[in-house]
This record gives C-alpha cells, structure tokens and sequence, in this order.
C-alpha cells in the first residue's frame, strides 16, 4: 500500500538542479536505504518531503495529502537531521516532555529506558552533548515519538561500533513491535544493509535504482583467487569493478552465477552493497 | 624493530586516569588500528605520543628519543587531528606549500595528484570545506608529508562509502611504496580490518588486546542457525555473544573450531573483528 509518493520531483538551486524528474512510491511500514553520495540530493528529497523547502516542480502526498504546508501529513512525520533546533538552556528530560506536546504519542518511559541502554544522561543540556551523544539524543526522540514516518539523516554520525549496534538492535526491536515507514539515509550501507527491505539510489540528482536489497544483491555476486585466473573468469562478463591486494583479486559481477563454469581455486562470494553501491555511483 | 615505546604511560585529568600504566611496543612499518568505544583514552594516547600533553607517570620513546619537548622525535610524526590548526584565510594549496616548510620530504606533486583523485578544489580555503572535505584535507597532507610515523585520528569522518574506499586504497598503495608507522584509530572497525595489521584495543584507559589481526581472528569463529541448534551447539562454549534475527541466531565463540563436531544446518563463518570488537567492550 503506498504511503508516500513523490511525482516528477525536480528541486533547483538557482540554475542547479539538486533532484530531477524524481518519483518514487514508498509502502507503509517499510524500511527503506536512501543512498547516495555527498551532494547527490538525499537531504534535498528529505526537507521536501518534510516541506521545509519547496519543490520546482512536482508534488509528494503522504497518505493522499499533499504536503506543501499542511499540517496533516507533516504531523505524521518525524525528521532527524543533523541540525539541532532546540533552544541552548533545554535538557534532554525536558525535550522528551516537549516531544509528548508535538507527538501526542510520544513514549516517555521508552525514551527513558533507551536513555538507560545508551547512558544518556538525561540531566545534560543538549547543547553539551558530544558529537556521538547528540545523534544518540536525537535517534531516542525518533524511536519514542511514535510518528507514522520516521526520516533518518546520518542517525549514527560520531557512533562508536557498540552503540551504531545497539540502534540497530533498538531500531528492528521497535520496528517490529509497532511497524512505521521509516527512511534511512547512511553512508555506512554494508551495516545498514542488514536492516533496510529497500535500498533507493541517488545518483546527481536522479534515481538509479529502487528495489529490495534481496533482489539487488540475488542480481550479481563476487569471484575472488588469483589475479590471472579471475581475469580470465571474468572476460566479457558484467563486471562492475575490481580490487587487487598483492596478487589476488576479486571482481564484482552484475550477472546471475553458472556455479558450473566456475573453475577450481576461484571462490564465490555474495555481493556486497556497499561495495555495488560504489561501483554504481562512481564517476 | 621496536620504533615507538609506550612505557607504564598513566596519565590522570584530575582524580580520573584516562589511561592505566598502558605499556605498548610499535615495530617500524606497520600498520596499526587503535579501537577503542568513545572515551576509552585513543586520542589522549596519540596526544601523549605527540607530546601535546604530558604524562602524569612513565614515559614514551620515538626512535630511542623521549617525546617530552624534544623535536627530533616530533619532527618524526605527522598527526591528523580532529581539530584544524590552519588559519581562516588559508586555501588547500597554500596548506600544501608550508607542508613542504614542515617536513622537507613533502610530496607537492603526489598531494595535488590525490586532490585531482579527491575532487578537492586547491584554491578554496580550508575553514571553507565540508565536514567530508576537511577530512580529505588532512588525509592529504598526512600521506603526502612522508613522515616516518603516521598518526590517524578518525580519519574517514563524513567521508561517503566511495571517498573511504578511494582512502584505503591509497593509503596501500602509499604504504608499500614508502613503508611507515601508521596508526588509525576509528570507529569503522570492519572496514579498517582489511588495512591493519595490528589491532591495539583500549577499554576505560587500559590495553586490553594487542596482536595481529590474523592472529585474533583465527582464535574464534561465528556460528549461524536455526535458534534452538545453536544454542544446542554453543551450551558450555566461550561464547562471546548473540545475535538474534527472527528465528534465526548467530553465535560468537573464542576458541578453536573442530570441524567435525558441527552438526548439519549449522554455519560456520569467519570472526568479524568489528562484532568481536563490540562483546570484548560492551560494558
């Protein structure tokens, strides 16, 4: 059932164009990977759809409404961007009190549970936070608020690996409890392949691909083993890149496997999205 | 070759030693990864090294000289921090000229090579650049410096999936063509895995591993299933830890495999340093 939908999308800066002809149909309570690279127009698709800038052209409907200032849609949604709003005195005990104000849903007993795990202090001032407490802060108001869509932006920027592990545990625990839209945008992908159902990629602005993680990555697959052998294997197939480390050599192949052309001493591996997302969006 | 020694270093703020008698010994040209979770002591031990700060007990050699306001051993390291030194006016390319009056190997040609790789524009100013270009900045400077000792504090910070890959290949390449002391310290552990050699683990300002990756990772293996198989399979083991997705389990175990004594359906895989990483810290 689709949620959100995004039509003929096109979002210029001045005679830029950030995003072009973007449509995309999102599904209620799925996961979904925005990917992409520095400036390819992720965050530019995450403040039209949560209209804090308006589109050039086109228009996105959450839930049949359109969004462009109209409080019904933008109530079912919560953003996590990088930026911090909150006022420089406000601690975050009072930011989850001001949470329940906005998100008459808003968990507070979860969000002082999640503060427990991660050891948030939830005394501090915000503004004191460091880098990685402040992501933290701001993925516990996501879990907790209870909107309909969640919008992540680089939730796990300044994450040690313990804690980007616990979010992804919080985050699928949550998700299955009380199922959401949720859109992640990351440039961890081979961590968050694990979590996202879909993967939607930017490339300048366009999409280039859309579809499930599980179709993406059943579409291709990776040969490693001796230089020479691998290149001989690989000749005039799809190949999308390769990495050399002394004299091995694996090649990244867009194509369905033979399992019986491959010759002893070569070893198959599964595709990687993050290693198909670089050879995808490289230049 | 011993080239850097940390000897019985503890070093106090206050009433709180962020680190505990660490004694380390680091061989010339080799690669290093200091992991350590957010506040573990990682980059007050690469400022120690640098002499930024002093030691509240033992002392640190480089090159058999003691760092403490010496400059021939400091004149040994580069040391890419967090923190920009730079003045506000400075643009990339003057950077590049007082690299060259700092350490008289700097390779002018070889760091306006990597920014042409980068697509970082030499003539904007530093303070100028993006979160994900300040770090390409610095990455730069500290591969073209050729300085014999190479100290990384999180050096892919908001770098894309394709600038990180771009780094680790460089940084290669650099390496076995002019081998150097390189210490990374980071939070992307899996990828890092792949760059050093060893791994030095920091856990509340005490060395709590110190071997070489192949070594910690032929200690232990993972064990993938059915729920009720492996924790069948697992029951009086050294188990590290689980995870749990859906019915499905997956075991992390310190100790030799026997092959023999794996039931059917149950798969065998590889340590993954990152996931050994997070049970050896979690508190």
């Amino acid at each position: 059932m689709s949620y959100i939908e995004i039509k003929n999308i096109t979002k210029k800066f001045g005679d830029i164009a950030a995003l072009e002809d973007v449509s995309i149909t999102l599904e209620k309570n799925k996961i979904y990977g925005l990917l992409g690279r520095n400036g390819a127009g992720k965050t530019t698709l995450l403040n039209l759809i949560t209209n804090k800038i308006f589109p050039t052209e086109g228009e996105i409907l959450v839930d049949g409404d359109n969004v462009i200032e109209n409080d019904k849609p933008l109530s079912k949604i919560y953003y996590m961007t990088e930026k911090n709003f909150y006022p420089d005195s406000m601690t975050v005990k009072s930011a989850f009190r001001w949470g329940k104000e906005f998100y008459p849903d808003f968990d507070i007993n979860y969000a002082e549970a999640l503060s427990e795990k991660f050891l948030l202090k939830t005394n501090k001032k915000i503004k004191s936070l460091s880098t990685g407490y402040k992501s933290i802060f701001k993925i516990i108001i996501s879990l907790s608020c209870n909107a309909p869509v969640i919008l992540l932006d680089e939730p796990v920027l300044g994450l040690d690996a313990n804690h980007r592990d616990l979010f992804y545990k919080e985050l699928i625990q949550s998700y299955s409890e009380n199922p959401r839209t949720i859109i992640i945008s990351t440039h961890l992908i081979e961590e968050a392949a694990d979590i996202i159902e879909n993967a939607i990629v930017l490339k300048n602005g366009k999409i280039i691909m859309n579809d499930s993680v599980e179709s993406i990555l059943s579409k291709g697959f990776c040969v490693s083993g001796g230089a020479a052998a691998v290149d001989k294997f690989i000749a005039g197939k799809n190949v999308l890149g390769t990495d050399v480390l002394g004299g091995l050599k694996t090649a990244y192949l867009m194509e369905k496997l033979d399992q019986n052309s491959v010759p002893e001493g070569l070893e198959i591996s599964k595709l990687d999205l993050q290693k198909l997302f670089i050879y995808m969006t490289n230049s």
